[in-house]
C-alpha cells in the first residue's frame, strides 16, 4: 500500500471505529455478552474496506465524509455479520479468521448467530440515523435503506452465499464456460453487491446524480470482481499464516478464479477489471483519487 | 375467537399473504432454494398476529390498512426469521413448529440460517418500499426503519433471546423477585419489543401523533406480556399436539410465568395485563375495536 492510501485508510479506520464504538455503547437493554460478541468480530482486524468506500464515494460526490460515518459503520456491521455466519459449523466451519478464533469458537454458536443477527439489524438503525442526522428527504432516506437491504439480502450477498454453497460439487459436472458463469454469479452477489452498495450509499448520502451513482456502481462491480479474483489468487500463492485462515477453498477443491483460469490468467483478469474500474471514475477528476488508489491496492495485496 | 375477529384476521391474513408473495416473487438473482426456504417458514401456519397489529394500528390512526401491507409483511418476515434461528440446533434445537418440521430439518442448517438472514434483510426493504409508496417525508421514513430495527435488534428481540438463553439455569440460584425481574426483562424484549414495533410502525405510517404512538406502545407492552404469559400457560395445560411443539420449556425446567406464579396466578396476571391494554385504547373510540378484540383473544387461546 502506498503511503497516501495508508494514511487515508488509517484515518478512516480511526473515524469508523469511533462511530462503531458509539453505536455499540452499553445500554440497559443491550446484554453485555451480546455486546462483547458483536464487538469482538467488529474489532478483529478488518481492513475497513467497505466503510472506506462509503466515505470515499461520499467525498467524491461532494459530501464531507465525516457526515457519512454512521452509514460507513453500518456497512462494516453487515460485512462482519456475514463473516460470523459464514464461519459457522453449518456453513464454512472455520476455526480461524485473520489469525484469530472465529466468533462461535469464542462465544459459542448460539451467541454467534445472535451477534450476527444483532449486527445486521443495528446496521439499518445506524443508516437510518445517518439519514436523520443529514435531514435527508423521504426519497433519499428510503433509497439509502433500500439499496443497502438489496445489496445485503436474498438477491445480493445472502443470495451469493447460497449460490456459493450450491456451486460446491456442481462445478465439476459442467463445462468451463458454464462454470465461469456460475462463478461470476456467485461473486457478483456474494462480494460485489455489498461493495456496490457501499459506494452507492455514500453517493446517496451526498445527494449524487443518477449518472454519478451509475459510474460508482460500475466502478464497484469492477473492483468487486478484482477483489474476489485477488482473494482466490492469494489463497493459492499467499502465505497461509499471513491470511490467518486455513486455505479451506483449496482444501475443498472448490471452484475459484485460480482453479478456472490458473494464477496468471486470474491475475490478468483482475488487472483488466481494475483498468475498467479506473475508467469509470473519469468524470470525478481529482475527487476520485482515493478510489483510484483503492482499485490499485486491491490487486497489489498479493505482492 | 369470536366471529368478527375471525373474519378480520382471515381478511388480513389473505391480504398479508398476497403482499408477502409479491415481495418474494422469483427474480433472476434470488436463488430458488433460498426462496423456497424463506417461503416455507412464512407459510407454515403463522397466525399473522404482528401484521394484524400493524394494520389495526394504522386503521386506528386513520390510514387505510391496505396502505400498510408491505410493513405488515415486513414484521411477519422478522418474526419468521426469529423462529427459524431460534429453532436451530445451537439454540432451542426444535424439530417441529406448529406440527411441521422446522426449517433446518427440511432445508439443512446452512440454508435455514441464510433464509433467516434473507428474511430479516428483506423486511427492511419492504418497509422502505412502503414508506416510498406513501411518499412519507424523511423524518417519518427514518423513524419507521429505526423503530423496527430497534424492536427487532440487540436491545429488542435479539437481546431478549440472548437474555433468555442466559436465564436458563441462572434462575435457580436467585430469589423469586429477582427471577420475576429477569423473566420480565426477557419477554419485554423477546416478545414485547416486536409487538410494540408492529403497532408503532402502523402508527408512524399513518402519521400519528406522539401521544397516539405512546398509547399504542403501552397497549403493545400490555398485550406482549399477556401473550407470553398465555404461551407459558398453554405450554403447561395445552394439548401438545395442538401447539405442534414438544413442550420443550417444561422439559428443560425453564423459568416461565407458570413455574413462577402457578397456572392460576399466571392467568390472573395475564387478565390484569389485558385490562390495562384496553385502558390504553380509550382515546381511539370505535376505531380501536379490532385492537380490543385482539387483546381479549390473546388470553382466550387456551380455552
Amino acid at each position: 500500500m502506498n503511503s497516501t492510501l495508508a494514511r487515508a485508510m488509517d484515518k478512516n479506520t480511526a473515524l469508523v471505529d469511533e462511530a462503531i464504538e458509539k453505536l455499540l455503547a452499553p445500554t440497559p437493554d443491550l446484554p453485555e455478552s451480546l455486546r462483547k460478541s458483536m464487538r469482538y468480530s467488529l474489532f478483529a482486524g478488518g481492513k475497513r474496506l467497505r466503510p472506506t468506500l462509503v466515505l470515499a464515494a461520499a467525498e467524491c460526490c461532494g459530501l464531507n465524509p465525516k457526515k457519512a460515518l454512521k452509514t460507513a459503520a453500518a456497512l462494516e456491521m453487515i460485512h462482519t455479520y456475514s463473516l460470523i455466519h459464514d464461519d459457522l459449523p453449518a456453513m464454512d466451519d472455520d476455526d480461524l479468521r485473520r489469525g484469530k478464533p472465529t466468533n462461535h469458537k469464542v462465544f459459542g454458536e448460539a451467541l454467534a448467530i445472535l451477534a450476527g443477527d444483532g449486527l445486521l439489524t443495528k446496521a439499518f438503525e445506524a443508516a437510518a440515523e445517518n439519514a436523520a442526522d443529514l435531514k435527508l428527504n423521504g426519497r433519499a432516506s428510503v433509497e439509502l435503506i433500500r439499496l443497502i437491504a438489496y445489496g445485503a439480502g436474498a438477491e445480493g450477498m445472502v443470495g451469493g452465499q447460497v449460490a456459493d454453497l450450491a456451486a460446491e460439487g456442481a462445478s465439476k459436472k459442467i463445462s468451463k464456460s458454464a462454470a465461469a458463469k456460475m462463478l461470476e454469479g456467485v461473486h457478483r452477489r456474494k462480494t460485489g453487491a455489498l461493495i456496490v452498495a457501499s459506494l452507492d450509499a455514500g453517493a446517496v448520502l451526498a445527494g449524487a446524480s443518477k449518472s454519478a451513482r451509475e459510474s460508482l456502481g460500475s466502478y464497484g462491480e469492477c473492483i468487486g470482481l478484482a477483489f474476489q479474483i485477488a482473494d482466490d489468487v492469494l489463497d493459492v500463492v499467499g502465505d497461509k499464516k499471513k491470511m490467518g485462515k486455513k486455505g479451506s477453498d483449496r482444501d475443498n477443491d472448490k471452484l475459484t478464479y485460480a482453479s478456472l483460469y490458473g494464477v496468471d490468467g486470474a491475475r490478468a483478469k483482475a488487472r483488466a477489471a481494475v483498468e475498467m474500474a479506473h475508467a469509470q471514475l473519469k468524470t470525478f477528476g481529482r475527487k476520485a483519487d482515493l478510489l483510484h488508489e483503492l482499485a490499485d491496492y486491491i490487486i497489489a495485496r498479493d505482492k
